[in-house]
C-alpha cells in the first residue's frame, strides 16, 4: 500500500454537491464519470496527489443509497494505491483483514479495485485500487 | 485549500489501533502526540503526501469520544493544508460555510486548526491546518 489515492464521499445530488465543494476547494470538479456496476455517478476533484470523489447512487440498490439511508451523507471509503492487488489482497488476507470482493472489480478512474470489510479495519471502509489503464499516470 | 494534509480515524484503544493500522499499511506509527487541549492522544501514520492520524479519547468529554458513543469508530474528519488559516477562514465564511471555532486553536502536529460544521459541508468535518512551526516542512 504506497499512498492514499482518492477519498471518497457519498452526495445525494451530484450537481449540487459539485458546486459546493467547488467553493469550499477553490477549484471545480475535473471530471464526471458513471460507473455502471456500481450503479454511481462520480466526480473527482485534485487535492495535491489525492483526489476527493463524489458519489452519487444512480439506483436505490446502489451501496451508496444504502449507506445514505443509515448514515446520511459524508465520507464513504479512503482508497490506497497498490501496485500489485492480487498480491496486497494475499498479504491482508494472510494478516487476517476481510475482503468484501473475492475477485477485483473494475471501479471509476480506471482503477481495479477491492474493498476491505469495515469490521476488520477499526469501522473504515478501505479501497485498494490499482490502474489498469495507460492513458493515465498512477 | 491546496491539498490534503491528513485523514483523522477515531478509535477506541491507540494501541491496537496502531497494531492493526500497521498491518494494514505494511508500516509502522512515526509518532505518538498528546493533544491536552483536544482531550486525544493521537499517532501518525505517513502514507504518500498525507498523513493518517488516529485518536483515542482521553476524556468522555473529548469530541472523539462522542464521536464513537454516536457512529462508533471510523473517519472522524479530513484536513486541509492552507498557507494562511485567517484568510482561508473569512473566505470560507463568505461563501457560507459555518466555522465551529472562530478563532483557531491549537492541534496536534504543530498546528493552528478551524473546523467546518459538517451541516455545511454534506456531513464532512472538514479542518483547515497551518503549520506554524519552522522544524517541520509544511
Amino acid at each position: 500500500m504506497r499512498k492514499i489515492e482518492h477519498l471518497g464521499i457519498a452526495v445525494k445530488d451530484l450537481k449540487k454537491s459539485n458546486e459546493l465543494f467547488s467553493r469550499l476547494f477553490g477549484r471545480e470538479a475535473y471530471k464526471e464519470e458513471k460507473v455502471e456496476g456500481e450503479a454511481v455517478v462520480t466526480s473527482f476533484f485534485q487535492m495535491g496527489e489525492v483526489k476527493v470523489e463524489l458519489l452519487e447512487a444512480t439506483s436505490d440498490d446502489s451501496a451508496i443509497a444504502k449507506f445514505i439511508d443509515k448514515r446520511s451523507e459524508g465520507i464513504h471509503h479512503v482508497a490506497f494505491a497498490v501496485d500489485d492487488i492480487h498480491a496486497e489482497m494475499e498479504r491482508l488476507q494472510e494478516e487476517g483483514f476481510e475482503l468484501l470482493n473475492d475477485v477485483p472489480k473494475k471501479g471509476a478512474d480506471h482503477k481495479l479495485v477491492v474493498f476491505l470489510h469495515p469490521r476488520s479495519t477499526n469501522g473504515v471502509l478501505v479501497e485498494l485500487c490499482q490502474v489498469v489503464s495507460n492513458t493515465e499516470k498512477p
